[in-house]
């Protein structure tokens, strides 16, 4: 393998594949980035088996050579030393040859490196997707989703298919769910087709962190990202990335009975005044107590958010509504879970829907009913 | 206790004492920030016992008036809630009332916080310094003597009095020294004095973490700073802080026999590509072998700079000189160090004098002797 690419390419998509390498795998092969090349480009591979990224250096792009070849080939290279090699090389152009024993050559200018490369015939291969049906989303709505739903998911490994998030898709909507069972986020969109017929229906857990990984890696912008879902892994791909994550195995629970239909108490609300209060009544309640505080409805369009914890003090905050709608109510919730749902969101005002101080409550922009926020309130003694 | 303050001048106030605050500390008192109001503004006060800060914040500045005291007193607030809601606060204006048993109530807009306050009694003096002699010294200077010598001083507590940097003043000049004995910094500079003698000494050793602190909280001006030393302290006093550091005891070895004052091997050479080759060049060095680069002079004014792990692969990195004067020299030296070094220099060309491979070698800007930078090299087999 003989070949010279520009270095911002290179550093670019090793950046890429790096999001999926773990440097603290018990397989050897995996600390590694595996790169081939053949006439079309460069392929830089990175993965942590749950994980597995391919990022694609065309020979040139809009007229611009961006890739010599000079002999196809492959190799894998210690993903830690050759990520920050390139990263400080003096030139913009970078020359790659494997000799003898997969040692490594890489030069730019007067700096001349030598790594010991590993067998790339060791490297696992990549899932082989058979692509019979493929969805496409736009890039910037698929990581809002992404980010409005990601966040709910649990940490704790007690029901391991909680730690994903439950991707369904019917009727060409795609509906997004993640709970830890205090809390829920929903999410949901049309999605385009192609080949798909209209029965198609999925229902997958992809883990929480993949998709916080494919967020990081994918670019603001409004180009489609292809979706393929088989029964193991999910594939998302752009123009010059494929990002694969297994998926979670078991069944997802029904959440559907979870959101309550009808409501005693609305409240419509700034979202940003009520965030900041949320936040500053939680600043004493941090330690002790699971970050809870107390809301009631107040007279006259006034809500106040309070907090007490008795070694430190206590505090009342009055934030002014739109509106309130229904039943007075004294309720106590998680402020974390409060402040993660209003920053989901995105919206400058909100509407909160109360069933009574025992049940779970919902938390939705005014008029859109694409996204909803479920909290479960706090049983306080 | 009882005044209003803009909200701005109380956040930068107590910014600047955290500093000195360390929430692990064994005395309770010192968890907290001490307020003092009285008829000419707010003194905010924090210590760790090794460090002390008080901010001043008077009542009025340029004609804005920014507190207005309705009752003088003093008050300890728990430094981590008190620091965090201050920023918080909704409005310009914060009202700051101590009530029966210290019970604080810190009001701005709709908001109220009431915080279990502590016995002002009970917190320590600061300590209190005769002003015989008084040096002065601009903050920008300050700020770049102190980061030019303080990264050299030594992490171990082997020998603690390495962990400072000796400042000794002598004929109106004030040199700082720090050496963690592998390598050694110097920086020296004229400094004014009021009635100071001309026959003034002073020789001390100042915590570098002490240092650390003062370089953040110092604001980047050419006003000056006061320093008056004394035997167990040190206080830097600008237009509204006072900075106390205690002393390292003990006496701080005699470097100045370590400098050479020959040289057998000059080179002259451009910082930056130099840096960024030894950079490189360590990159496969860093995990074994304390990060140890080969240097070596080649023909036609050009220097090798080169790493071998066996493990990993091995790099060589020339960079063209602007001249080399002498004899002809191989020798081996931690990288980190010499980044260290060439970082702390401020310049785009640097001049390293060598007397052989086993002694240590200076690196200096072309044509200023006030600041030294030295390193020991590394044995190598």
């Amino acid at each position: 393998m003989r070949f010279s690419i520009q270095k911002d390419y290179l550093v670019k998509g090793v950046q890429e594949v790096m999001k999926a390498v773990s440097l603290r795998t018990t397989i050897p092969i995996l600390t590694g980035i595996k790169i081939s090349v053949n006439e079309e480009g460069v392929s830089l591979t990175g993965s942590d088996s749950d994980i597995s990224i391919e990022s694609f250096i065309p020979i040139e792009e809009n007229g611009k050579e961006i890739v010599e070849v000079h002999q196809a080939g492959s190799i894998v290279l210690q993903a830690k030393y050759f990520s920050e090699i390139v990263k400080k090389l003096p030139r913009e152009t970078v020359e790659i040859e494997v000799e003898s024993h997969f040692m490594t050559k890489i030069k730019s200018g007067k700096s001349e490196f030598n790594l010991n490369g590993l067998d790339p015939e060791e490297y696992p291969l990549l899932p082989q997707i058979e692509e019979h049906h493929v969805f496409q989303i736009p890039t910037d709505l698929l990581k809002h989703m992404i980010r409005q739903t990601v966040f709910a998911v649990s940490t704790s490994e007690t029901r391991p298919i909680l730690t994903g998030v439950n991707w369904k898709v019917y009727n060409s909507e795609l509906v997004c769910i993640a709970t830890d069972s205090h809390r829920l986020a929903l999410r949901k969109a049309k999605v385009s087709g192609r080949n798909v017929p209209e029965e198609f229906k999925a229902n997958v857990v992809i883990p929480g962190k993949s998709l916080n990984e494919l967020s990081k890696i994918l670019d603001e912008s409004e180009e489609a990202v292809d979706i393929v879902i088989t029964d193991y892994q999910v594939l998302f791909r752009t123009k010059h990335l494929l990002f694969f994550s297994r998926l979670l195995e078991g069944s997802y629970p029904d959440t559907s009975r979870l959101i309550p239909t009808e409501s005693k108490t609305d409240i419509f609300v700034n979202t940003k005044e009520f965030l900041q209060a949320i936040d500053r009544a939680s600043l004493l309640a941090r330690d002790g107590r699971n970050n809870v505080v107390r809301f009631s409805t107040l007279e006259q369009r006034m809500i106040e958010i309070s907090s007490n914890s008795p070694e430190i003090g206590k505090v009342v905050e009055e934030v002014q509504c739109e509106q309130i709608e229904g039943e007075d109510l004294k309720i106590s919730f998680s402020a974390k879970y409060m402040m993660d749902a209003l920053k989901a969101l995105d919206s400058s005002e909100i509407k909160i829907s109360f069933t009574g101080a025992m049940r779970p409550f919902l938390i939705r922009t005014a008029n859109d009913d694409s996204i909803i926020q479920l909290i479960l309130p706090v049983r306080t003694y």
